[in-house]
């Protein structure tokens, strides 16, 4: 009876919100209660509907919603109040809205009400209800601002081929370049070259300067490019040469959130809970020790506006979270959230 | 017996030189009479090693040969005093070796004596008996320095994806980045966008910013992107954005030559026969009036060393003509050579 009685309760009084972060290659789902808590939580396939097509994509989204529920145990055929859904390659209004469409009429029991955003509007809303910054350096990198009225500007974000500046493919690329170039007599280092050479002969195996073509043409993965970014970091912490190069992309990084601070509604600025609030997300920010003297100054010396205050915040749990909140404001109901939970500060500062 | 005492005279008296210009996807040959005459030419398919295999190359080296032969009326059955291979691919000695050791094995009938280069050595033998620079801007860019002993040093010609400054695809590449920066307020452009934005969205089909990631990812074409270089210098030559980027072009050019120049011998920099000579091969040169001023420039600020003279050569004939001078000098017989004739001078200036 006492059974009966929660699984009564819990059908009758409580809503359930989900949140849904969509990934290339995988997606995740949550369930939180109206009081905020993570009731649920399911992995899923990759939800782009670029690379897999807008039927697999509802389909997969509706199979998470499904074991999530199961999860904790609510009604499948009861919607969920509402589905937040923050996915990669959703940039297009008409795409938001296809999917919104696609997941109300094939799958109603999955959701009453829907949110889509791209998972860079899923990360700003881990960090804050009134937007932000997110500020991705993975394998690539991108930046966008969201204002609190949902207009935003983007910097970046155009994949390795025409900048990811401060990604860990760029930091790879960077490296590389400085020790071809110094040794072509294009353009000097500005500090001792060995330490780098001697890394990047031994990660891709080179013995000599054409060893690395194979890398970059025939057998190109980002991936194993970006790898040496990560192995550098590992290995050369101490090396001026590397440091310089993270320096370079810690720059870059500070100019992204100079292009997009200049865009900011005032109130991201001014506010007294740490100023312009900037999700840190992708694995780059593990090197923040790297980064952090570069950015200071690539930030400051890009922006041109009023000084103000701003906070790193490394985003410690799935943008399936912020799409969840996102989701439920769109029904109208504010989710209690402790946004302190979400994040670690890396670094408060004032331009 | 007027036909066969010519003909006897011909196989007697006279001796016949050979060079091949190879490609990745085309070469062509030359035979060239002692008197420094060219008798015959040919075409064939690529000699590339990397690309099609050596045996293949081999074969598409003899088939040249043979086919020039006929035009020039020689015996197919007495081999060339000397055939100079000036080969996109052949940088390293053991694979200029295997040509050697295999033409002479499989085809002895084809020449006495080889000489293997790389398509630059080519080149610069086109300009200079003592060797010079090369400075090839197409699609991609290279530069080489030959010193008169035969030593050099290269600067550049890494590829796209690691340099190939001041090429077609670079040009193309940075305008395009220059507009998407503008944009994104990463970096303000110097000049006015407008009148490259409105060619790139042209060029490429363009009715938003998403829209160039296809021929950056998904279908990209290398020679596809440098078309829009040439595009820019047809349609947009007295726009000041455009002429930017072709004067960087110029600029990063001129790096290159500095960067060899520090390694050249000081006679080929103190000669009184117009300086150092630099051997200019590829489309981008017709933009010589776009990437002067940068060119000058580039140079004059990246170079340390005592001032020089130099002649920029814009190569009117194939290297093959070159590889059939280095051929001879191998075989120890001296070309009577009118360098004059195989060149246009761009530029003279000192530096």
């Amino acid at each position: 009876m006492l059974m009966i009685a929660q699984h009564y309760s819990k059908m009758s009084a409580a809503s359930y919100y989900g949140g849904v972060e969509g990934g290339a290659s995988s997606s995740n789902i949550i369930i939180v209660s109206d009081k905020g808590e993570i009731v649920s939580r399911a992995d899923g396939l990759g939800t782009n509907h670029w690379l897999d097509g807008m039927d697999v994509c509802l389909k997969r989204i509706n199979d998470m919603v499904v074991e999530a529920k199961k999860k904790a145990n609510l009604p499948l055929d009861k919607p969920l109040k509402a589905l937040g859904l923050s996915l990669s390659g959703a940039e297009k209004k008409e795409a938001q809205e296809a999917f919104i469409t696609g997941m109300t009429e094939k799958y109603p029991t999955a959701s009453e009400i829907y949110h889509v955003c791209t998972d860079t509007y899923g990360s700003i809303a881990t960090v804050s209800a009134t937007g932000g910054v997110v500020l991705i350096s993975g394998t690539g990198s991108n930046c966008r601002l969201v204002n609190p009225d949902g207009s935003g500007h983007g910097c970046g974000g155009w994949g390795h081929m025409l900048g990811d500046e401060g990604a860990a493919y760029w930091i790879a690329q960077r490296a590389i370049k400085m020790v071809y170039d110094h040794v072509d007599g294009l353009q000097s280092s500005p500090h001792d070259i060995t330490v780098v050479q001697d890394q990047m002969n031994s990660y891709f195996k080179m013995s000599g300067p054409f060893d690395i073509l194979p890398y970059l043409y025939q057998n190109f993965d980002k991936k194993v490019l970006a790898g040496f970014a990560k192995h550098l970091a590992e290995t050369s912490k101490t090396d001026p040469l590397c440091k310089k190069v993270f320096y370079l992309a810690g720059y870059d990084l500070g100019r992204h959130v100079a292009a997009v601070a200049a865009k900011a509604d005032k109130s991201l600025l001014t506010n007294s809970t740490g100023g312009l609030k900037i999700a840190c997300v992708g694995s780059v920010w593990k090197s923040w020790d790297l980064l952090k003297a570069g950015f200071v100054e690539g930030l400051k010396e890009s922006y041109n506006g009023d000084a103000f205050e701003y906070s790193l915040l490394l985003v410690k749990v799935s943008s399936a979270i912020g799409a969840a909140y996102l989701g439920a404001t769109k029904a109208n109901y504010k989710l209690p959230i402790k946004y302190a939970d979400n994040v670690d500060q890396l670094y408060h500062h004032t331009v």
